[in-house]
């Protein structure tokens, strides 16, 4: 592991106050890290999705392809985990991509090393369990929202939620996203900055 | 408990291989099973969401209002969970309401009974973990569905999928589940006919 990434590691896992220094130190060592350059894909549709990852830095995508065209459902940034939990938990044939719109650095799980985690250190249960339900809630509200608002409103939402996606990820992927054209997106942009 | 709701109740335990008869019989003891009425308001916009719902029988609806207009964004039937995680883990107010579609029977849960139950009955937390996963997963697929697809397209996804909410559910709501006005829905539904 390169130092750096052991730094993002012990940092993230110092949160957690229900651990003991010496559990963190072990749960440290573990812990699978990887690096991935930037375009890299982690899992393509059709293949079964046998890992989970937990973004220490970086940004990964997820998307779909329709009629030959990406439409981006979910990005995953520092501290989120990208889990595709259909695919995962059932090991059956994945509907989305994941891939690195940045460099990008995770935790690397699957349900074995999951299992051996637990078994090794039963905390861990409760901590991934609540970090489960927050996942969960907001992605539960995520899709609460798309379907109540508009296109602009979603876009003047991600302005204030996500602001860092709107510098770190490409118009058409963030387009997609809210679910318009990246020719909508621009004139959504333009009637903003008119009005601010 | 009426005896219909008990049989309801022991019918969904009876599935969990993990418990001895003599477990399922002590959780069904255990657990609070409540029914409600058509029409009645669970939770409301606002308020902290305290409990959570399990779907025996019957039908609920969470829905955002938006400019006076109810904008509904999910359904839950028959073995399916109605927790809105946000709010029920944080203690946060939730942002959606949530009311009975019709006459519905639910396992009436909150945090400090959950907590309970898992003292007793430890393999619960395998139990709701696994399920969690899956809700998670088809939450997850929904959004990603939502985002990629056209209106059209989210009600064929529908009629294959969940033919039993065209039943159950009046037009507006399932035309704002999908994101349109129920004159676009009453459209669609024209055009699909015709073709079919």
């Amino acid at each position: 592991m390169e130092d750096n990434a052991r730094v993002i590691l012990q940092t993230f896992i110092a949160q957690f106050d229900a651990l003991t220094d010496e559990e963190k130190e072990m749960i440290a060592d573990n812990l699978v890290v990887e690096a991935y350059p930037k375009g890299k894909v982690l899992v393509k549709a059709g293949e079964v999705c046998s890992k989970c990852y937990f973004v220490l830095k970086g940004c990964l995508r997820q998307y779909m392809m329709v009629d030959d065209v990406e439409k981006t459902t979910q990005f995953f940034t520092e501290n989120e985990a990208a889990v595709l939990f259909t695919s995962y938990t059932n090991q059956t044939r994945s509907e989305s991509f994941l891939s690195c719109v940045e460099d990008t650095v995770v935790i690397l799980g699957d349900m074995n090393e999951e299992a051996a985690m637990y078994e090794k250190f039963p905390k861990l249960q409760q901590i991934t369990r609540a970090m489960m339900e927050q996942d969960f809630g907001k992605t539960q509200d995520h899709l609460s929202r798309f379907i109540a608002s508009t296109a602009e409103e979603r876009y003047l939402n991600l302005m204030e939620t996500r602001p860092d996606l709107l510098q770190r990820v490409p118009l058409n992927q963030l387009a997609s996203y809210i679910g318009i054209t990246p020719e909508s997106l621009s004139r959504i942009r333009k009637r903003i900055q008119k009005s601010s």
